[in-house]
Parts: structure tokens; sequence; C-alpha cells
């Protein structure tokens, strides 16, 4: 067993839920960590001897990013559709077929090094847990595919053959829910954590209430825990499906009926709304109000949305700056939303704070305080500190 | 002279003002560099030899952005502010005695300390060229001191005495633009390229038609070339005055009337429109209306505005992303006001863009093409090049 001594820390943010804000924020403070376990904090002056020690140099300490919503098994770009669509174009979630052809093309090596330079890319910017869905396979053999590959970034699995109806069974969107509730629940079942669904009327593509509802009591019965998308792009039944089955998460939350809100509230302790604000800006369209949410009580993750359509960022840091900016959370609010709300949202109390006996995972910020991640937005301070490595003493 | 090949250019993006977007895109091609100048451009295949090779890996080449405004010689933090302005409190340029006193009390050796690792934070994400303001000294000592210090850093330095009236002399407006015009001026004019005003009759702190037109008359007289804050937090006079005065550029042109579009088209030639969405993102206000600009024929150019009250931020790519989403500039028009444009805003002919005879001054960006920077947000996916270095090899 090595311990690790962090010590230089310039601000401790441990969002351990104290203090007025949650922030837990705490002076003077080092941090061991024994086999990527915090075992220790405590006044700098105070810490033990350690087998290696990390200086911060004065950076600010957060707990690391809790990314609860990516979609990052992809192949392909949709950098065109973006550029239509800021001259004009409306998003209606079709364009996910072109990512779903793209993706079926890629063998598994291509897909994986795609993967590992997104999870790379996001641990760049303080990420270190990512929930990833499959979705762009569509079959029984490609949604397999996905989330085998992407069980080999990540344990938060999320099965989402309920992404869209494929284009070849656009004619029989019964047949393809029954594949889905069926032979691919089964196939997937064993690589997933997650089930979850495009609940979203206003689409075309996208699945019904009943439809929504019929996939996923079968994923539950499969053994799988419950995410869901709603309310993305209007008023829908989403969020109120979520809180009735008892979802982790309904994500999106963008179009909200104060009985939606209610609903949410009522369900704070089972169900968290996980806002996406990246998907509203790569989309021009109207944000959530996150400001609405945290003042009636319900429990809000931030996460990135990280997929090739309709938000091509897995900067957790730009999520904070635009939830403050755009969605009336506060700094504080937002990096809690950020952390220990993306850990609750994936039902996982190891993470998202800096606590004796979560995991170090943990994050700096090359600045005197975790405001910057809101006041100085697009300036990539942040990057996820590794406690078992020596490189960055 | 060593000449430096280079090669593996995925897209090369010329901004040289050819093709239907003016964006000159070519394919397959390479640069060769000698002493910092472009002296070749042609097919990859057909490049003489070089004494040493950058290998850009399939990459996108962008010309270095040209930041044409900057405040970076500032101590201090402002974070704290920029949270109460998030939680409601409106803007008006009073904060900026908070930086003038905290500037005033380092000494030049933080001063430069401060300086240079913002502009390294900006070459970090591709700017190679940054315009940079005095404006937080306020007295003759201080003013030329921040001028002097700028001046280590690059050749566009701009005297901005009239920024606001410092908190010591608010009780004699006249006085203060008297000693703006007289010894103050004096003092800066051999340290400054420039000479800029805040003009801004809407905030108590800034400057009129009247005074902003002494002030920058009397720059001009003593050899200076003219800049202007104008039209930032409400309609006014500074546009025209710009015009009129035939000012390089008029910065923020939040709030414009058709008169001072109008005015802007007619002056193209002559003044460049300076947008800078940082500061609306950063103050949640209006954007402005660059596609209305862009209609009209007007000159624009993209800047980051850096300053630790209204955008403490210097990506550039950042503000490409802003002013897509918010400006209604394609991503085309964006990458050009942040490039060309912004050497425009300099009266510069040698950089901006990839030509033959401009400086060498590039930016990588590690996507298959610029239309990532918008589409990529928060990504930090651009760095600058150096053409000389073999460290990038
Ligand atoms: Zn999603
Ligand atoms: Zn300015």
């Amino acid at each position: 067993m090595t311990a690790t001594l962090i010590t230089g820390i310039g601000q401790l943010v441990t969002c351990d839920g104290s203090g007025p804000d949650g922030l837990g924020l705490r002076d003077d403070q080092a941090v061991i960590a024994s086999d990527g376990v915090i075992n220790w904090i405590g006044p700098a002056a105070a810490a033990p001897a350690a087998d290696t020690m990390i200086d911060c140099a004065g950076r600010t300490v957060i707990p690391g990013f809790v990314d609860s919503h990516t979609h990052l098994v992809f192949a392909g770009d949709r950098s065109a559709e973006f550029t239509a669509r800021m001259a004009g174009k409306p998003y209606d979630g079709g364009g996910i077929g072109t990512t779903v052809a793209a993706t079926r093309s890629a063998d598994d090596d291509q897909l994986r090094s795609l993967i590992a330079g997104r999870v790379a890319a996001a641990r760049a910017q303080g990420t270190t847990t990512l929930e990833i869905k499959s979705g762009y396979g569509l079959t029984v053999e490609e949604e397999v595919r996905a989330l085998r590959l992407a069980g080999e970034f990540t344990t938060e699995t999320t099965f989402l053959g309920g992404h869209v109806v494929p284009a070849e069974l656009a004619a029989d969107r019964a047949g393809y829910v029954d594949l889905v509730c069926g032979p691919m629940l089964t196939a997937a079942a064993p690589y997933a954590r997650w089930i979850d669904v495009f609940c979203e009327p206003n689409s075309p593509h996208a699945f019904t209430a009943e439809e929504s509802r019929m996939i996923l009591t079968a994923g539950a019965a499969a053994g799988l825990e419950l995410r869901v998308h709603g309310n993305q792009l209007g008023p829908g039944p989403g969020v109120r499906l979520a809180v009735e089955l008892g979802a982790a998460s309904v994500d999106h939350c963008t179009h909200l009926t104060d009985a939606d809100v209610d609903a949410l509230a009522g369900a704070a302790d089972t169900t968290v709304a996980t806002l996406l604000p990246g998907v509203e800006f790569a989309t021009r369209s109207p944000y959530p109000d996150g400001a609405r949410l945290a003042a009636a009580g319900v429990s809000i993750a931030l996460a990135s949305d990280c997929n090739p359509g309709t938000c091509h960022s897995s900067s957790m840091p730009f999520m904070i700056a635009l939830a403050v900016r755009e969605l009336g959370l506060t700094p504080a609010q937002a990096l809690l939303a950020a952390t220990v709300g993306g850990a609750r949202a994936l039902r996982r109390t190891d993470i998202g704070a800096i606590a004796i006996g979560r995991r170090a995972d943990l994050a700096v910020i090359d600045t005197p305080s975790y405001l910057h991640l809101a006041y100085s937005p697009g300036m990539a301070l942040t990057m996820a500190l590794d406690p078992d490595s020596r490189e960055r003493q």
C-alpha cells in the first residue's frame, strides 16, 4: 500500500455538504490517499509522512468532475450539420442516423482509439468519472459491441438501444421497440449497469411515453437501473415517467411544467434532474431554468452530454460557465452539480466529494479559487490529478 | 537563415480572402518559413528541402489569432465581483477602481510575471499577436509603467489613460481629462502605438463624446493612432466619433443604431468594428448583432477584451464559439474576424493570413477542420505553432 500526500493546496473544495453553500471550503489542508482512497484530511502542518508527495503549488483542489451523461462511443464527424444548424436548420434528432452509419462502419480498434482520445480529453479538463451510453449501434450486435467497448473505460455503462428508431425500421416502430425490449436487451444487459431511453414525443425519431415505459420496465426486469432523456425539445412526459419509475436521473429538463418541477422536488431523494447546457449552446435552444429547480429543492446534476450531434464537448468547466451564465446557478451550485450531483445521478457514494473513505479522484484548478471555473471561461485551467502517479510532483 | 518545412497539414486555412467564403481553404499543402516569414506555399509532394521540419500529423493549420483588444497589465482578482454580478448586481464600470488599486500596489516584477503568464495562456490557445492596453494606472508614472511593461511583450501597445476617471479625481473630471491630454500623454506617447478611450456616457466613470474627442485628438497630435471603446452599455456616440476621426477600430459595438451601422459600412476601409462577446457572456448582457454588421458590409474583428472585470478569458476559440452561437456569424466569418480581421483592426498587413511574405505566425487545431473551433466549444484544441522551434517535430 502506497500513501500519497497531496499538499500545497491553496483552496480545498471538498463538496462535502458542509458550510453555508455546501462546498465545504477548507484552508491550509492536506490530503493523503492510499491505493486510490482518501484516508486522511487535515492541517497541512500536521500531515503524517507518506511514500510520495504531490505539491499543488497553491492551486485549488476539487473533487474530479463526475460527468454522468455522455455518448462517447461513436465514429464520424457532424461539424457540417452543426454549421447548417447555426445557419438556421432546426434540430429534431434526425442527424443521429449519420452517426449510426459511421459507427457501424468503424472496427473495434478504431472505436476504442476514438473513445480513448475522448476519455483523455475529458480527464485533461478534470473529469475523473464518465458515464458512457451505447445508442449509435441500434442492432443487437452493434449495441453489445458499443457497451463492451465502453466497459473498457468505465463501470457506468448505459444501454441506449432506445435512442432513436433506426432508419431501416422507421416503418416498424413497434417492431423496433420489441427488439429493444427483447433480444437486444437480453444481449446488452450483461454489459450495462443502466438503461436509458430518449423519451421525446416532439421528435419523430425518438420514443413516446408508452414506448419509453415499455423499454424502461423491461430494463428494470432485466436488472438494469433506470435513466431517462426527457423534456428536451418541448414539454413532455419524460420527467413524470422517470419519477414514477424511480429512475436515478432524468436528463435535459429543458421544458418543465410546474407539475414537473413539483414531481422532481418530491422525488429529490431518488431522481436527479441532470442539466446539459452544452446542448442548448450547440443547438441555439432556450436553456433550462436551473435557478427554478434549485429554489424548488430539486436534486441537480450537470453533465456534458458529449456527443457528435448536439454537444461536441466534454469540458465540464465549460458546462459550469454556462450553468452560471445561462441557467442561473451560482458558481457553488454549479460545481456541486458537476461533482457530488453527478455522483448522485449515478447513485455513487464513493466519488463526487473529498472525504475520508471516498476515492481520491481529484482535480486541480490553476487559480486561487473555484470561482474561476465560471469567471475564466474557455481557459482550460482544470486537470485531473492522479495520486498514484509521481509524474505530477 | 533557417528554413522550416511545415508539413502533414490536414486542412490549410489561409484566410487570404480567396474562395467562396474568403477562407482560402487548401488541401495537401505544405508551408516553408524562413526567419519567421512565409516564403513558400505549395503542394506537399513538391516541397523543397528545408533545414528543419514540423509534422502537423493531419491537424488543421490556421493563421495565429490576432487578439486586437486586451487589458493584460493588471494585478488582483475580481472573481468575487463577477459572482455578485451573476447574482444580479449590474455592471457600470465602477469595479475598475479595484484593479487600479491592486495594479498600483504591484511591483514591476510582479506585473511582468502576471503579463507573461497571460501571454503564455493566450499563446497556448493559438494567439500569436496581442494588443495590450494600459488603463489601470491612471497616473502619469503608472500609465508609463504599464506601457513600458506591455512593450516587453508586444509592439501593439495602447495608451488608455482615458479608461475611467480615477476615484481620487472623481470631483475633477475636467482636471483628469487635461492630465490625460497633457502630461500623461506626453509621457506615455513614446511607449505607445495607439491611444484609446472608454467613450460611454452611460457610465459615470467613463467619458463623454466631448471628453473622448479631446483625448483622441490630443493623441493623434502626439503621433498616436486611434482606437475607441464605444457603444458597450447602451446607444452612444462612440461609433460615430471613431468613424469621424478615422480610428482603426471601434470596439464593443453592442448597441448600434441604423445610422451607426451605415457609418461603419461606409468606413469599412478605415474603421473596423471589433466585437468582444466574452464581455457580454461575463456580464450577462445582450450580444452585438454580428450578422447585421456582416450583411451591411462592415469590416469586423473579434477579440477577447481579456481583463479582470468583464471578461477574464483570452481564449479566442471561446470567442469564436460565442460569435457563432450568439452573434450570428458563420464559423468562416468568425475565424476571419479573429485573424485577418484583427490584423486589419491593428492596421497590420504582415499577420492574420497565411501568404507569401507574411509572418509565419501559425496555429494548429487538433481536429480535421476549422469548424471545430465552434463545433467543439471549451475543448482547448488549438495552440500556437512555433516554426523556429524544433520541439514540436
Ligand atoms: Zn444524451
Ligand atoms: Zn476593453
